[in-house]
């Protein structure tokens, strides 16, 4: 993001970049020495394209307004950086074991149907595990598959020494059960971690899961990197969905944070987040917690991705979280951006959860 | 409560009932115009003993200051009467299932060693499965019994028709693997709702547990029985144990209530509390939550059953909450007295439970 470019900074980058651009580069002029700030708040909150202008700006002194005003804090908590990191480690793991037991992890993944994202992401997951020395697996199914067929894979993969993790693509077409699906999938080689025995003893004191869905033990693994306490911490989860805000939840609260859930039903969540020490926003609302949401100096992880239109994008949107990073980011001690935050840690725990599961199997420490 | 005589109301009674007591008879006098509160709070909180006296009270209007003190607004959430009518409502039931298709259910409970506590609790399951119409199944094992023998009985109680619901009384001797024993019991039959498959299915929307663990269920069932509105609410969980503060949370959390949980690393506990509008105490402290922690009008579920010294009771002990009842029922809207609370509906929920088991056994409706 440092090597934005000039332009792009000023009138077309991320409210995110924007700012903190702005802020590293107080003495940057314009020759008209006007600065223009797009705010991109979605529609829902009635700030959509708000502009503010600052114009005649003449001085060093006078900037320094236009810097307070934009001044961004926060560090960022760079998640495609750490993920790197996590995915050397991996590597090196998993050349150590194949050294010394010749065994290499294996996943597994089934993708039924022909939705463009998920094909991405299997896609993505695929080149992740070549790239760490993960053999995988992939079967693809046509949209109208029976159930029965992904079970038979399913059985097949469970069944099979050279696979460590089996992964079901959601969503899965209408006409499949997804409970069915995902419970089918052995306990050992669950490395979503979605399986309710898993959430079971994740929720549990004095258990342990077997593996960890992968967002949530991302989000949990970039605070530990960045050095950020949890013990005895305020922390709110904003969403209560099964595969990031309820795990998020129980991950913070076996981390002795004091958690706090905030869902579509809350009244006030602004009360509750203002009171955090560590937000981990998970909800998909492009922007909804604003920067009156935040108590100064709280850790920011924002798991949302969602497209927003912006007709000055090569394709026509770009992507937001669900914190208005523009704001959050003068205010928080530390944030991670959409892209790059979040996303990245996602894969590099299925990588990280698939590596664990073949060790807890040939019992390799 | 109400009938508590004078002597007892005013010098040797619940801190609980003395203020309600009183703040029912205000136009009584004592001869010489004094009245004396006791106040019992445990030591840790540097009040015990602590006296208000109200010397030469000798009009009216004086008498209305203490009354003012004392006023007792709450409703009193009566747990023994809403048992009573679940007992009821499960007689009439298990009588028709009788009826109609010849089934009685079976609890079998199990219990190790020769803790006085843990064989007054069985006797009084037994008391209360005889009272509805439920068979009652009993093994008692001496302290020094191998995990083996526990699981064998386990086993062949999961293989028995007869029984629809199998307890394994805590706490066990420590020599052996508490994990190990509940999860030998078939989740068809844990009527305590502690497999960790039930719980994983209570975290995770669209799911459904089997059982729901009795203490948190009761509560629950009072909130319900007394027109609680959840949905919305910010709830608080004082505790996260296993089988109280988390699943209540959960509860909570499904009926879609905001819900933080404290616990012992908690900072500033009464921060959170102070906006809550339902609060679920369940961590075993004596008189934990005081008046200033709590939001004019919340509604108090006390699952604390503490034992505090009294030397004018004949037992020299008596139990209290971990609400300060005696500043609680002034500021709360409604709260559950300690006894006679949450405690009754435990069984009534077991019971409750052992229903539901023995109907879906027999696909009885």
């Amino acid at each position: 993001m440092a090597s934005a470019s000039s332009s792009l900074m000023l009138f077309a980058a991320d409210s995110s970049s924007t700012a903190r651009l702005v802020s590293f580069n107080t003495t940057n002029k314009l020759p008209n020495g006007v600065v223009q700030f797009k705010r991109f708040i979605s529609p829902q909150f009635g700030l959509q394209n708000a502009k503010t202008i600052i114009t005649h700006v003449s001085s060093p002194s006078s900037y320094s307004v236009a810097s307070m005003v934009t001044e961004a804090s926060a560090k960022v908590i760079d998640g495609k950086s750490v993920a790197k990191d996590i995915q050397g480690e991996i590597t090196a793991e998993i050349s150590r074991m194949k050294n010394e037991i010749g065994v290499v992890p294996g996943l597994a993944v089934i993708l039924v149907g022909d939705r463009k994202d998920s094909a991405t992401y299997v896609r993505n997951k695929k080149k992740s595990c070549e790239s760490v020395g993960i053999k995988s697996y992939e079967v693809c199914l046509p949209q109208d598959s029976r159930e029965e067929e992904v079970l038979e894979h399913i059985s097949s993969f469970n069944n099979d020494p050279a696979v460590h993790g089996i992964l079901v693509q959601l969503p899965l077409p209408s006409h499949m059960n997804e409970q069915n699906i995902l419970n089918a999938v052995c306990i050992e080689k669950d490395v979503d971690g979605f399986h309710p025995l898993n959430i079971g003893r994740l929720a549990m004191r004095g258990r342990e899961p077997l593996f960890v869905p992968c967002t949530p033990k991302g989000c949990i693994e970039l605070l530990h990197r960045y050095n950020v306490d949890i013990k005895g911490k305020n922390a709110v989860v904003i969403g209560r969905s099964n595969i990031v805000g309820m795990p998020a939840a129980l991950l913070l609260q076996r981390e002795d944070a004091t958690v706090s859930i905030i869902h579509s039903k809350t009244k006030n969540p602004e009360e509750i987040t203002k009171q955090a020490d560590i937000i981990i926003a998970a909800v998909g609302q492009p922007n909804m917690v604003r920067g009156s949401w935040i108590k100064p100096g709280a850790v920011l992880i924002d798991v949302g991705i969602n497209p927003v239109e912006d007709s000055t994008r090569p394709r026509g949107y770009r992507l937001v979280g669900d914190i208005c990073y523009e704001e959050a980011c003068k205010i928080a001690s530390a944030i991670t951006p959409v892209p790059g935050g979040v996303g990245p840690m996602t894969i590099a725990m299925l990588l990280s959860n698939t590596l664990t599961s073949a060790k807890r199997i040939h019992n390799f420490n």
